[in-house]
Order: C-alpha cells, then structure tokens, then sequence
C-alpha cells in the first residue's frame, strides 16, 4: 500500500470515528482501501420493519456506509448524490449482513460505486449503486 | 373515507405498531392513507455522519418508511422491490424532516411511488422513488 | 409568458431544429415552456424489437428529449447526468406516444425533471426520471 | 458451451433478426452468451441530438439491446422492467460505441445486469444497469 493510501485510510478512520449513526447501528469496517470498502452488521430486533425482516432503509444504510468509505480516495469531502437499490433478499434479526464497496468508474468530480449486500451465506440481499460528487472542502 | 380505507389504515397502524426500526429511530406517522403517507423524524447526534451530516441512509430510511405506509394499499403485503434516492440538500442534528409519499401509478403488482422529503423550513432535502411489489400473503 | 421564457423557447427551438435524432425519429414537440415539456412519436416498425413491441430504448429516447426541452430552462446548456425508467406497458407499431416533463426540483446546477409517458388512450406506458447537470457554456 | 447455450444463442439470433429498431441503428452484434452480450454501433449524424452529440436516448438503446441478449438466457420471453443510466461523457457522429452486458444477479423471476458502454478508445461513456422480468411466455 502506498502512502497515499495510508492516509486515505487514516483519514477515513477518522470519519468512521466520527460517524454515530454507523456506530449506533454496530458496523465493522472489515476492509477500507481507495476504491474499496467492506463493512459488516448483525441485524438486530430494532432493525427490522413490520413484517418483521430487515428494515430496507437500513440495508441501504449499511450500503451507504461502505460506499461513502470507498469513494473518499483523496483528502476532498466526497458526498453521495444519490443511490439506486434493488432488494433481492429479506434477512431477519440475528442474521450478520457484509456489503462489499468497489469503485466502477471516477472521473472528475463524479463516481460511480457498486455495492453488493449478502447474508452470512454469501446470499445476495441488495445491489446499490452509488453516485458520488466530490466538493472543494478537505477532510 | 371508504370502510376499505378504514381497514388499510388499521392494517397500517398494526405494521406500524410491530416497525421496531421506525420507532427507535423516533419516526411519527403524520398522515396514512392508500396512496398517501407523511412521517417525520427529528435528526439526533447519533443519527449523523463522519461529515456530521444527517447519514444519507437515514433519509432514506424515513423515506422508505414513508413509502411502506403508502404502497399497503390493501390487504395484501406489498414490498419494496427497490428505490432510487437524490440527495439535494445536508441536514444536521436537531432539524425536522418530513417524507410525503405519494402513489404515482400502479398497475397488476407493482407499483411506482414518489417520496419527498424536505426540512423543517420546506426545503427540499431529498427525492426518492420506490418500486414496489405485491406478494400473494395477506397481511 | 415572460419575456426570459420566450428567449427560451426560441433558444430550444433552435436546440430542436439542430436536434436531428428526434427529427429522425419523428417527434413533435407539442409543448415547450421553462420546466415543462410535451413530445410526441408514431411508432414505426423500424422502432421495434425482436418481440415486436417498441423498443424500450426508444420509449426512452422520446421522454429523454422531453427532458432535455424542459431541463433547459436557461441560456446555458444543460445536459443529462443520468436517468431512470421504469416500464409499464408495452405498445406496438401505429400507436402515438407522448411524453410530459415537468421539474420536480432544481438548485445550483443540478436538477430533477419526471417524465410520463403515455399512448394514444392514456394508459402509462414508462415512468422516467432525468438527472440535469448545468454546464458553463451559453447555447 | 452447452447445447442449451446454442439454443439460447439461437433463439437470440432469432430475436436480433426480428429487431428491426436496433437494425435500423446499425448494431452489429459482437458477442451472445448466456449472461453475456456485447454490441457496438456506429454513430452516425441522424443520432445527434441539438448539441451535436450523440442522443443520450441512443446510448441508452445500444445499452439497452446488449441488455436484452444478456438477459434472454433462456426460452423463456424476459424482458425490461426498466433500467438506470449515467452519463460519462459525450461522443460525436463518427465514434464507434461498444456496449458489454453481463449478468449481475438472477433470482426467480428478476435479474439484473450491468453494461458498459465505452469509445472506440476504451473510454468509459455511460454506465447501464437493467432490472429484468420473466414472462410465462416461451420465445
């Protein structure tokens, strides 16, 4: 790894640090490289919906997190500008979730950034992808 | 408003009553009607970012939310089969967002539904478009 | 209309005149105002696919140039970022299409336009929706 | 390749001949494979829309065929039920544009597939990912 992926790691340790709603719903950041992010969470009870599975929102939320890990490659804020999700799988509380962020294309000031979501027997449970734009502000 | 729509809202209640995600994360029902729902959330501290920024799933998390009252129109329980989301303006912690979601057409299974969701001064914060389908179990 | 929206309109004439996919394709522009757009297409055999239905392509392409009329709102040149459709109904050769568009947001460069598309009875054929991203050049 | 993969290849030719929207654009199919497809066009000066590039709606319908070989794996009609694209980057009357689909993930009745379209260069102009739906329907 170069020292230019260094940082990029550190300073996305640090965001992660700072990122209360990723720790609040228990996510592990398994792998974080430019280009690249893997994050794990088991499924509680009060994250399931009224017919008692996943809530979808926070099936995107784990995706969203990844993706925002993969796409801030460089000392820019790089912020999402939307996302598309098709759910493929519902999952229950107990379950543990990995989504697995991988860049497809950056140009610019856009990218775009896959993120498959499986269960803990590699079944597919969501495919996002992401959007991103990266502004003029540093981290 | 029809007994059928009577039947729906209580159906609805009950989905709400069981959607332990919505609740923990403070979520109030503010309308529900077939076709319509308008749910709101206040943004807490741990509902943020490494940015200190509303997470972006979180939004879209009020809005799929909104979009599940919306979309069981009827007895049968109907899923998100995916969405797609656009990310207008940042929130932070302490503001108010409101998700309407409105049913823009649906059509054998499947449906199409419009949710917006803006801050507490009207300003638009997010647009997302769920995809729904209905499956053969009744709720 | 105001006088801006009339130099508009006539900017998205000439945008029209030099259009030559759409003139190719047989579209006519029904309606041209800021934020808004009507065009209409007679499918032709040679708009068909292998299964001799219109071909979902050019289902898009008529609700794209929709989008690309409304989403020109002023004197500099707007273009797509990307865009969403969904299908709802499949049409044959001899049937009219016609595609509405209309702003559901816009701020800074960026804006979100809806587009329906119908046919000759009104039924909903495809429901698009473009993301417009504004350049520094003057039309 | 399997004789069920000459039947699909078959079928798929069959399907092509019949395309009489993507003969009349000039496609020229390069690859058909179960899950694989890969297709290029030739962009002439009735496929430029009013700023002189190629028409986004056109890109799309390259993408949009390659899709629909990738996605007919089987003698079963599988057709769109719709598709998100982003724009990367403009082309002019003259390029040649080669779009590869491939199968993302298939479950049941749906899949999903992504496709790449890129220049005569290498360089990437837009990004495709089609949502699919079997029919009861038999080729």
């Amino acid at each position: 790894m170069t020292d230019a992926a260094t940082d990029v790691t550190t300073a996305n340790r640090a965001m992660m640090q700072r990122d209360l709603a990723s720790a609040a719903l228990g996510m592990v950041v398994e792998r974080d490289e430019p280009g690249l992010a893997v994050v794990s969470m088991r499924v509680r009870d009060d994250m399931t919906n009224g017919f008692r599975i996943t809530h979808g929102g926070l099936v995107f939320t784990l995706a969203d997190t990844a993706f925002a890990i993969a796409c801030n490659e460089d000392d820019t804020v790089t912020v999402a500008a939307g996302a598309d999700i098709t759910f493929l799988k519902s999952t229950v509380a107990g379950q543990t979730l990995t989504a697995t962020a991988v860049r497809r294309t950056r140009s610019g000031r856009t990218g775009l950034y896959d993120v498959s979501v499986v269960d803990e027997h590699g079944d597919a449970v969501a495919e996002f992808r992401g959007r991103s734009i990266s502004t003029n502000r540093t981290i």
